[in-house]
């Protein structure tokens, strides 16, 4: 008896964490589709282009991982709460673009929540869909970092994921292995992925508060990065 | 008797609309085709740099349509009539682009028109395959728009789709809209089909020659849209 | 009994010619990864980002064409030897690219060697898919074409395969047209392949050599060609 409310409180736990997950992932697209929409405001886009950037920001990034991994319609062009969550981001920073450049530090906080949690979901779906550890976690890091490449594509600049130094792809990878490896030898469990995602926000933050930047081409002894 | 002849006489319409659907389709792709290849000339690219901007214009919506809805390998690199309907534009234009040059409004017109079909037939083959209308209307939408969208990123630009602010998307999405609603209540049949087509071409033809403008970001009351 | 023993032949050196065909592919996916390499170390990307465009210029053209035949997950993110070799060459470039520089000439002629490796297996891959021949030419062409035309995408330049009239695309799409031909009349053996792709390479090879240039835009009669 006892046992079976043990039972029936740890399956109470896992969905209260799906739920909660599924409501992270809302948020991720939300924030993500803020700054594509951003990006629209900042190049003078009309709202339509606002809104196309705010979903291909918010969605671009898991539209891959599904062509990718075979999970063809991808859900962000399916799921009614997912496409309607991005357009939701559009909508508001047409109208409150000004406010939000005065947020612009929070902002970069919720980007970086958004990498984190796409990264971690990313990944257990590429691993869910069979593909093993290493395409697992290039899906993973596609989720991640996809639909902010399209969204420099689209305004004709270089992805910022690679023009910038500060780490950003680096959390993700390590972020991405984690997720990938405790799949794969079954120790996955939401606590864990919160983990994951919580070491990933961490590390990105800490690297732009200190401003830690990842080395350029090397040059040689007692010459390096001395220009960029 | 009589109700035989009248089927006859149904099913030999449907054919011919079917017929005419398929040609103006390759319609359709030839002049896409002839803008992508008219965007080579000005760039001064070669005859084969030519060719494949013709190509990826007249076949690229379709190719990422196919690839979202899982109809791999796509028909934009397996029909010898849309291929080569595609290059032949590609033909034409490197002899004739300076006669073509005169013919701007011409064009214009024709591509508006490629647009318009382009949206309804790609939005209904997404309810064929049985996406959804959410999927539909994406698919419907970057069948129109993916080709000259990737256009302009070949050639290094941002995307005249999401820069200039002509109506362009807004008649494609209320075109997608209203083909997936049809063919989801069961409304749709080709003259339906034709009907949203040339609903699409209005509403594109008379916002540029109104000069009608989607509305940039919210600039707070009064001050609207004071300069680009 | 001699008649076994000559089978034997047979079946061994099919293998040893499939095993040096492997060998081959590796090898282009690591001159296709030094160009991505390169570029990254001109724009002075960070490390992060050299990895990332050695991967994609190595396998992003495969990774198109295992999107466009169904081949999902695609080998470019499944295949451990692939990803490191493509890796590797960005660890090299990294640390040596003062020298490579120097070494310009000859990696012109490994990454031609590299386009020549990628259209014959492309095309291959795609007869093996059952795509159809004229499918399969436009995959060949994609293996051949696409990973350094997403890394000039991504390092916001207009892809040298349109901009450089010198001989790219053609020498491609003739040897993928003959792989596809020799492959659908059952001619094709790997000396074939191999037939293939050394032409490719001479072509390219001459055609850089002698600086040959494809035509830009018809201009008339007398007036060809006179300016870029």
């Amino acid at each position: 008896m006892r046992h079976n409310t043990q039972q029936a409180d740890t399956i109470r736990a896992v969905e209260i964490l799906q739920d909660a997950m599924y409501g992270l992932e809302l948020a991720a697209i939300f924030f993500a589709g803020i700054s594509g929409a951003l990006a629209a405001v900042r190049k003078n886009f009309d709202i339509f282009s606002l809104l196309l950037l705010a979903w291909v920001t918010g969605l671009g990034g898991g539209l891959m991982r599904d062509v990718l991994i075979g999970a063809v319609p991808p859900v962000g062009i399916t799921s009614w709460r997912y496409v309607l969550t991005a357009l939701a981001a559009g909508v508001i920073v047409h109208f409150l673009h000004p406010r939000l450049a005065a947020l612009r530090r929070l902002i970069i906080v919720f980007d970086a929540g958004a990498l984190a949690m796409f990264v971690v979901i990313g990944t257990i779906k590429g691993m869910d869909y069979g593909v093993g550890p290493l395409a697992a976690v290039f899906v993973g890091l596609f989720t991640g970092i996809g639909g902010g490449l399209v969204r420099d594509l689209l305004v004709d600049e270089a992805p910022i994921v690679l023009r910038e130094r500060e780490l950003y792809a680096i959390p993700a990878t390590i972020g991405a292995v984690l997720t990938a490896v405790t799949v794969h030898y079954d120790l996955f469990n939401p606590w864990v992925g919160a983990g994951i995602a919580v070491a990933i926000l961490a590390m990105r933050l800490v690297s732009l508060k200190m401003n830690w930047q990842a080395p350029g081409p090397w040059q040689g002894f007692g010459r390096q990065r001395t220009g960029r």
